[in-house]
């Protein structure tokens, strides 16, 4: 029996089997269940129609963490249309471009993103209605709340589906030119949450703190796999640690997907505040590789078990977990499994990943060898939408091409030393800015920092940090060069610092090297094989 | 991407990352790795070839679970041939019918259980060579160790396939007519491990006793999701209480499946030499939903996790498990608790089960109105081969009919109460022969009961109960009546009983009413309904 695989069939089964649990606690403390949720899901996809929606019109979404940006996933779905979740960081030019591209026709935006919004709301060309969640006194277009009130929470008719059906539409915030919109199917999520669910091992026990955005990679497919569990959601609108903190305490929270710089400010107010866990909490970081000794802090001071995965937005996100694996854990220190559980890991169920040298040859198994990382599987996005171009340089042969720099280490586990456009290439070698950054994150009055290339007259290339210090603490540049000459090969050391108040970043908490690196190449007056061109 | 869902898949992944890993130690006590399994596994695809097997083509199994048989999923499917495993308990006569109308081109079978073929060897239609697994000095077939030892290890080369391409077919003994061979494609069986690994929490850390057979319901899927996940598998030829015993302790073993009546000679066993356990052991058990006491026993008093799963064939196997889900969990007492762990549960995430009545609406969920469990999944079967008709019988609207009758209880969980033909209909109500045989265990004296519906001249049916006792005890017929009698409703409870050595049985433990029944219909020479015709 063929049975396409659809995302509804997730909240049904919760609704199902945990319609009276509680599904969501909201930002505001109104809590509702799975039924609740469900019937406000219902209004929504009412509601949509008597706009005008059918199946395959784009409906975009700027919102952050709320019940409401929850239950457009599944309401939008209902009626076939395609979500576009908008990542709330990004400038009105930005969302003019997103709109417009997507030919979206719907924008549902929390009222205190419409500042962003406002100022090219005349140039949009397909949107018809806006719609806005927590309208206030300004707010002159639909009021959400009000409006979804005058719907039916009866069962909504579904059209016709099908699994290769594109269900959502996310525009990647790419580091040269426009964004691009991932096309992922319904089939893409749902075979993505099935594998997903079971490698970080999500239950009906679990209590999610939604941390990251859901729009963006580690957050995106969450929405799907807890709630096919039926696990509780608890939204969170702002990024704050105390507010984190609070909230793992006082609704038991038990799992949260978070960025390494979340993590990051999350261990520094553990330092200041020392709270204490009576739960189980595990959490699920994506993003650069942490040092062993961060794991180790998590683990064994927190308390708090550390999953590491790797992911983008065109493979729906997750690909590779890193556990330790049982017929190795024997042979290793307490310090090399650290180290093993900070890399990037190994594929999951369905997910085949490869690191690939430029003859397309899997590189050697030794932890050295740098090749550029490659996956194929059913959580691999059919395309980017109206982009052929694209689609054909990132989907090769059935591979899709990551574009992140990776080695595999005897074991088969995959770390990431750069992404590919950040490796930094120095008298012919090539040396990764994540290594260089991980020695720099060893220093005690060192809060941040980013490496990136330098032109140089010599070399071509030349290691340069960004440096943010802890407060109260004074670093000089000589310091800092010093302290990574100590610790790494001197090719590899920094060769200059600048120090800054903070790094740009995006909004998963992604430092953007690129617009550090192309500040320095403007100053430079260089450019070298279009790496740096934006 | 779409990258069809191909069971090799599975093999591939635990080669790559459980490559020197313990993957199989089989009943003579020797140890493979999964990449030493693997390239047995290449072997018996280049020697399948130069047999001239080709896609489609049909691989009869008949063998216990050995190091051979679980080579044999991954060998066969790998040359996209067909993989026919038959059910170790036939008779000549079955195999005959089996072989020939599955068109089998090969047959492999164990030394052990040739002697059920040699009796109709003339009159197979289509076999054109015989395997025999450890072949001895009687054997004039293709000695199966010698020959594959003539074949490469090195990668095989697939053919091209869809996951929609049929790769098992495993006939069902039905209870009436010739055994129909149920038709699951890779997809079935492939999306049914990602959803059941995750349920029953399969992981790398797990060693599986193969106590079901592996082409048996609860023991079918078991090869492809501990295989994904890098387990260790452990072989068993021979059911015997005591050799499950150590092999448990011995190899640290986590999780078996198993029949209710392998567990009660288990827990026999336990009684009578009480084995202590270390480790944590969870057990899967499908078949007719135990005594609350039952649960409590195993998991109070051994102290091994119990779990119960549903399914069929049909299914691939299984589409129901049986959690607390913790919602619930305060609303109720240890023993409310025991009893629901004790139903057939809940959906796995990825099916959909209902119980309706006959005009095909959902019963209500009062543990009360008893409806037959119709199932819809990409885990259904593709269809009977070459049996249009009772395909069409059975999945009817997109729904398979599975023939059992159950209740749904407040909760939403799922019992089943019966089988569709074992449901005692008397003065006009419907007595669930299950229930009554559930308070005959309860008896100290009754090792197993087995209880029919026979013909009686007032209520038109009326309850009979085959009865196994313990040894050494004594009990009387009018003992047995008036226990039930005390126990259950007076109209339900037992008005006659046979005292039998054993209860017929079918491969995987399940006692086959259909014999007894057909037993005394004859004895009182009438027929009702066609339900009692083989």
């Amino acid at each position: 029996m063929y049975v396409p695989m659809l995302l509804n069939d997730f909240l049904d089964r919760a609704v199902k089997l945990y319609g009276s649990k509680k599904a969501v606690i909201n930002t505001d403390g109104r809590e509702y269940t799975y039924s609740g949720l469900n019937e406000r899901v219902n209004q929504l996809s009412h509601g949509l129609q008597s706009l005008g929606v059918q199946k395959g019109d784009r409906i975009a979404y700027l919102a952050p963490n709320t019940l409401e940006m929850l239950e457009g996933f599944y309401g939008v779905f209902q009626t076939g249309a395609i979500m576009v979740p908008l990542n709330t960081r990004l400038t009105p030019e930005d969302y003019l471009f997103i709109l417009n591209h997507s030919e979206s026709k719907i924008l549902v935006c929390d009222q205190e993103l419409y500042h962003q919004i406002a100022p090219i709301r005349e140039k949009l060309q397909t949107v018809e209605s806006v719609l806005i969640h927590y309208a206030d006194e300004t707010c002159e277009d639909i009021n959400y709340d009000q409006w979804l009130s005058g719907f039916s929470t009866d069962r909504f008719d579904r059209p016709e589906m099908d699994e290769q059906d594109v269900c959502s539409l996310l525009y990647t915030s790419g580091t040269t030119g426009n964004p691009k919109g991932v096309m992922l199917t319904h089939r893409n999520n749902y075979f993505h949450a099935l594998s997903v669910q079971h490698h970080i091992r999500v239950s009906d026990k679990d209590t999610l703190l939604h941390i990251l955005p859901m729009f963006h990679v580690n957050g995106w497919g969450s929405p799907f796999y807890y709630t096919a569990n039926g696990a509780t959601q608890v939204m969170l609108r702002k990024i704050v640690p105390e507010t984190i903190m609070d909230l793992v305490q006082k609704h038991k929270v038990s799992v949260m997907h978070m960025a390494p710089t979340v993590l990051n400010g999350l261990i520094q107010y553990y330092d200041q505040h020392k709270p204490t866990f009576e739960h189980d909490v595990r959490i699920v970081i994506a993003g650069s590789a942490p040092a062993p000794a961060f794991v180790r802090k998590v683990e064994e001071e927190i308390g708090w078990e550390f999953i590491q995965v790797y992911g983008m937005t065109e493979t729906a996100p997750l690909s590779l977990f890193s556990p330790i694996r049982p017929h190795l854990e024997e042979d290793l220190t307490k310090e090399q499994k650290y180290r093993l559980k900070a890399k990037a890991g190994i594929q999951m169920i369905g997910c085949e990943v490869k690191v690939v040298n430029d003859l397309g040859d899997e590189v050697a198994w030794n932890g050295q060898e740098v090749g550029e990382v490659i996956t194929r599987s059913n959580s691999v996005m059919k395309g980017y939408w109206k982009n052929e171009q694209a689609t054909m340089e990132t989907i090769q042969d059935g591979w899709l091409h990551t574009g992140d720099m990776g080695t595999v280490d005897e074991y088969g586990t995959v770390e990431i030393v750069d992404r590919k456009k950040d490796v930094i290439i120095s008298g012919g070698e090539n040396i990764s800015s994540i290594e260089v950054e991980g020695v720099l994150y060893e220093h005690p009055s060192i809060l941040e920092a980013a490496v990136v290339a330098l032109p140089h007259e010599k070399w071509g290339e030349t290691p340069h940090a960004f440096v943010v210090v802890k407060e109260g603490v004074v670093l000089t540049e000589e310091e800092v060069i010093q302290f990574s000459r100590s610790k790494l090969a001197h090719f590899k050391a920094v060769t200059g610092v600048t120090f800054v108040e903070e790094l740009p970043k995006t909004a998963s908490g992604k430092i953007q090297k690129i617009h550090l690196r192309n500040q320095k190449w403007e100053e430079s007056g260089k450019s070298k094989d279009g790496r740096f061109v934006n």
